[in-house]
């Protein structure tokens, strides 16, 4: 054996251990099945593909921030950055999908960034898109799926807050901004409105922006209408003439009705005209989402349609809309709002081992109870029951089961409650109830 | 919108789209389910890390297969290469983790080797691992895990064979082959015996391992032994005065007994002292899996104990065993033995909007069917029934249904079977029920 390397991950990155995993399982288990609920299919891409693949949506800084490199056979290749371009890749590759097309893909990307707190380099996107329709029932249908993550995860307080983009172009005209690259501009010093501030904002606008008073004035109006009873009705009128104006609030509505129509709680749902999402290539509907019991947490969930990305690998347009869930930072906010089942557990239940002569029957009640669903662990090691017990309290067991000569002649299990020390004898036939009794309070419904 | 790019995966890579996905999920929740009955707790490691951690096991051929880089921050980096190493790693940096250590690992790795049938560049493993106990239980509990996944696939045609590496040790000792590397050339052609006959495995003992006719002749009566009815009781005869063979005779009639009671079939369960595996770094038991019914399909599912693996980031020998799942081997021989079941869908209901108008009804009926977990997919565009039919039939749902101003009034919902074209009209509060019904022949038990 060569001397001993250091164990230890790359910088930025980490290892989800089971503590961590146990809870991420979970989430990702109600989510998927909600996706699944809504007739997507799931799809796995490759980690790895050409560079020119990964990079054709993104140019200038992303590149820098690619895992780039050649392999072997003098392949110019990169680890994925995102999971949209590669669907936008597979969508343009195999023409006999089904369409409108609905995958849901949950699989890590990676992004050579700064590390920072809760900013890692390799990190998980768990998107859903539909790919194919114009039809604004599908980005109803983002927003109905937002909704039903939440409640599939127990939060009944959120936020979701919805917007169109078209808006802000109108925005950009009612301000004289002709130029997209001022208008992009606009809209990333209004993103900042959240966590910068007001006066900040005012500040950029001018100084960044290079708005006069005048225009200053406008953007006030227009976030005063956002913050107001009917933004989608004032709207329209602030911005009379504007056509993408009258086009993005008959939109905004027409997403709304459908997803209140489709079970959304109109408490979970508001539009903010202030919402531009950080990338360029939103075109309609967008919406982020926040959690209302931890202000000033961030987004946890985000999304809006996107029309031009396929065209890089097909050459023409094709409509897609889509949500992604931050799932990391959905799960701090779980734990942070004590939403995580506190009854998670790898072993449910732990079978000493008597003796070596009746580990037999430890093995048989062991694997009756797996056949029942009951995550159960059995010693390795027989005899010395206080030590037995140690180690089931350390895999956080409930119960810890002993099956000595008498309860094998009897056709018993003592089940011993690791919290209490209380112990009761059961026939080995009734385990399952009893256990399932046990387990009733502590597991997550 | 720069000028098209073409859209294609790397050689030796593949997209799982949702036809293959659909089964492939199926089959993973399964095995998932059984891992965690076993009281496995799932761990995730990073896909990217110092090429020194992934070389640890591997040198020479391997480092050739390896997707290495320097990063931009200069680091020596490496694509993992399996999952083992990796959960050596771990082992050694985080001393806390309770012991024995029992995880389980579902993810992708990648070697870039000369891809061919079934032989890709990046992909699945899936493992579980028992860390730290030298106790037989944890052998007998990894055959045992073996059995449970594949009746949780529904194969109840399936053999387990079971071996320990000692008495191949012994066999070096009887055949006078003092050099490892010689006892290590004879294994590996005995490793042959199942895919390329007997008689070659003869020929190459002369000619690759130098044996002589009478050294043939003592792996000839080795292996009769081993097809015998007595195997662990023979073998220890064959070899008397040789300790590895007791001692790798005990070990086997131990994990046998052990696994016997923990509830394995005896028909599934087969001595076999030819099986070696193919890694050097097994150190007792030894097994792997085969489709009974699907003869030279190869092992689908294999084991065994290694000892070695962890010093190299610890320092110090920590005993281990564990177990692999051939997740797109045992997928493609479900596919065969039409094991796979039919009634996997993405969409099981598909409902159609009768008008713009109505949408909302559509909206809400779907919307009560993904709480009753009915997979529902709502059209996106309104009339036009005939297309919306085909639309349906093309996403593999099962049923269309249909809610027009005349159902709207009486509450009620047109059921249309898209394969028979039947159709039948009940109340809307009965749909899940009728659903249900229709369902149970089509979907997977």
């Amino acid at each position: 054996m060569a001397g001993k390397i250091e164990p230890r991950v790359l910088k930025g990155f980490r290892d989800y251990l089971p503590e961590l995993m146990l809870p991420r399982q979970w989430m990702i288990e109600r989510v998927r099945k909600v996706f699944e609920s809504f007739g997507f299919a799931p799809l796995e891409t490759p980690c790895l593909e050409y560079a020119e693949i990964i990079l054709g949506k993104y140019g200038g800084d992303a590149e820098m921030l690619l895992y780039r490199f050649t392999d072997n056979g003098g392949r110019d290749v990169a680890l994925r950055y995102d999971l949209t371009v590669p669907l936008a890749r597979v969508v343009a590759q195999y023409g006999d999908l089904p369409r409108p097309f609905k995958r849901y893909q949950i699989a890590p990307v990676w992004r050579a960034e700064k590390p920072g707190k809760g900013r890692f380099r390799e990190f998980w996107q768990c998107d859903v898109d539909i790919v194919g329709t114009e039809s604004l029932l599908a980005d109803a249908e983002c927003v109905q799926i937002d909704s039903a993550v939440m409640r599939s995860l127990g939060i009944e307080n959120f936020t979701i807050r919805l917007n169109n983009r078209k808006i802000l172009v109108a925005l950009g005209k009612f301000l004289g901004l002709a130029a997209p690259g001022e208008i992009a501009g606009v809209l990333r010093t209004i993103d900042k409105l959240e966590h910068q501030g007001i006066e900040r904002v005012r500040e950029l606008l001018r100084s960044d922006n290079g708005l006069s008073d005048g225009g200053v004035s406008k953007v006030m109006d227009f976030l005063a209408i956002s913050a107001g009873d009917d933004p989608v009705g004032e709207v329209a009128k602030l911005f009379a003439g504007i056509e993408e104006a009258a086009t993005g609030a008959a939109e905004l509505g027409a997403v709304i009705e459908a997803a209140l129509a489709g079970g959304v709680d109109p408490e979970n749902l508001h539009t903010d005209l202030s919402i531009a999402r950080g990338l360029d290539y939103y075109t309609g509907t967008v919406f982020e989402t926040n959690l209302t019991d931890l202000a000033g947490f961030g987004s946890v969930m985000s999304g809006g349609r996107y029309d031009g990305l396929v065209a890089i690998f097909s050459g023409r347009d094709t409509p897609a809309v889509g949500i992604s869930v931050g799932l990391d930072r959905l799960l701090a906010g779980l734990v942070e709002l004590e939403k995580i089942a506190t009854g998670l557990r790898a072993v449910e239940v732990f079978v000493t081992v008597f003796s070596e002569e009746l580990a037999g029957r430890s093995l048989a009640v062991a694997n009756m109870l797996r056949g029942h669903g009951i995550k159960t662990e059995v010693s390795f090691q027989a005899g010395a029951l206080g030590k037995q017990f140690k180690t089931a309290a350390r895999k956080g067991a409930l119960v810890a089961l002993v099956i000595g000569p008498d309860e094998t002649a009897a056709g018993t299990v003592v089940v011993k409650d690791l919290k209490s020390g209380e112990q009761l004898t059961v026939a080995a036939d009734g385990l399952p109830e009893t256990l399932r009794r046990l387990q009733s309070s502590a597991r997550p419904s």
